[in-house]
């Protein structure tokens, strides 16, 4: 947790007790997460789009339209800021101004560049897959090549980044601790309900176990 | 659903049979999120901060500490984009192609503005504690006058703003019909645990029905 920050932009500026630079860190928070938001300018004003993503060695890969202006933006190597955020829970205390939230979150500044290579597109798209439905992919139709010209797949090196973490119970002033409020930590997680079939799933084709008990990205 | 965009950049680009332009809808949105994802620049470049914020009327409000340089950029009346993205499902198509999600966002582009008025912070404290969990202002300290300065409140108009929903089931390529995968939509929702007492907490006080019985933002 000691590592330093990479630069000056990826440094957390707030709370930087809440910080960490090492990569075991980061990467395990990215492989959590569902969805990023990536932030972007377009003629210098700020822009935002929720996405989603993996993270393969060191690199995080985004994939979609190639009209998209957001991965155009990433296609021409123009800075972007990317954002992962997992709450993990509401923190009560006793007063108001202390309540606070338990969450780990990534912001990861850098530039990216596109994928053309066919087959290693497979591979991301595969990956990408498996991350947010580990064992769909096997079970599918695998992305002709006219599909896999209609997506482009981006890399974002994960160079810039820092995660921070805040867990545990509240911290109220001392003399709060005599209110008669509850205080403590109300867990929040990404729950999945039962599967709903496609009206038009043919007879007799049952949900695969990793859609009856999905567990959230891997 | 049929009212037009606000304005150019607030158009949906990207699959805009998905758009929203209305303000009910968007309003509802604003009001089940529990995080926004603000985006800003810093000398040019974009960066991107998550945050919890709050809908009054036809304002959007965040707040913090006055050394966070995100508020700091709305305190002075910067650009700023604002996405709020719920997570409904994952849809399970035949095709790798095909997948997709479930999903409500609202991305809003705006300037903002100080709120300096000390009742008028309050006011806003409790809708955002409000907003967050339901029926929790009302047992705990209020903040008091050196808290209140401390925050920094900010609010944001909602004028430029769109909604995105992909709602229901797959749409294959009608060949992939005939393939025996199972295809369909996983439900995702955010879900609370029990409370975990804080270890502080002094014996006899039981959590309360809204951290018990928690359904998530109001």
């Amino acid at each position: 947790m000691n590592q330093p920050p990479p630069s000056d932009r990826a440094t957390v500026k707030r709370l930087p007790k809440r910080a960490a630079y090492d990569l075991a860190t980061i990467h395990a928070i990215l492989d959590e997460g569902l969805v990023c938001h990536v932030s972007f300018t377009i003629e210098g004003r700020p822009n935002v789009v929720p996405t989603i993503y993996v993270r393969i060695g060191e690199n995080l890969y985004l994939h979609g339209s190639p009209a998209s202006r957001m991965l155009q933006v990433v296609q021409r190597g123009e800075d972007v800021c990317i954002a992962v955020t997992i709450v993990d829970g509401l923190v009560l205390a006793r007063s108001a101004f202390h309540h606070s939230m338990n969450y780990r979150s990534v912001v990861l500044f850098g530039t990216g560049s596109e994928v053309r290579e066919p087959e290693r597109k497979i591979e991301i798209l595969r990956a990408l897959s498996e991350h947010l439905i580990p064992g769909r992919w096997q079970d599918v139709r695998a992305p002709s090549a006219g599909e896999l010209r209609q997506t482009l797949v981006v890399s974002i090196p994960i160079q810039e980044a820092s995660a921070k973490i805040r867990t545990g119970p509240p911290l109220d002033e001392e003399p709060d601790y005599e209110l008669p409020a509850w205080a403590g930590v109300l867990p929040l997680h990404l729950a999945a309900a039962m599967p709903i079939a496609d009206p038009r799933l043919k007879p007799g084709i049952e949900p695969p176990v990793y859609a009856i008990d999905y567990r959230g990205p891997k």
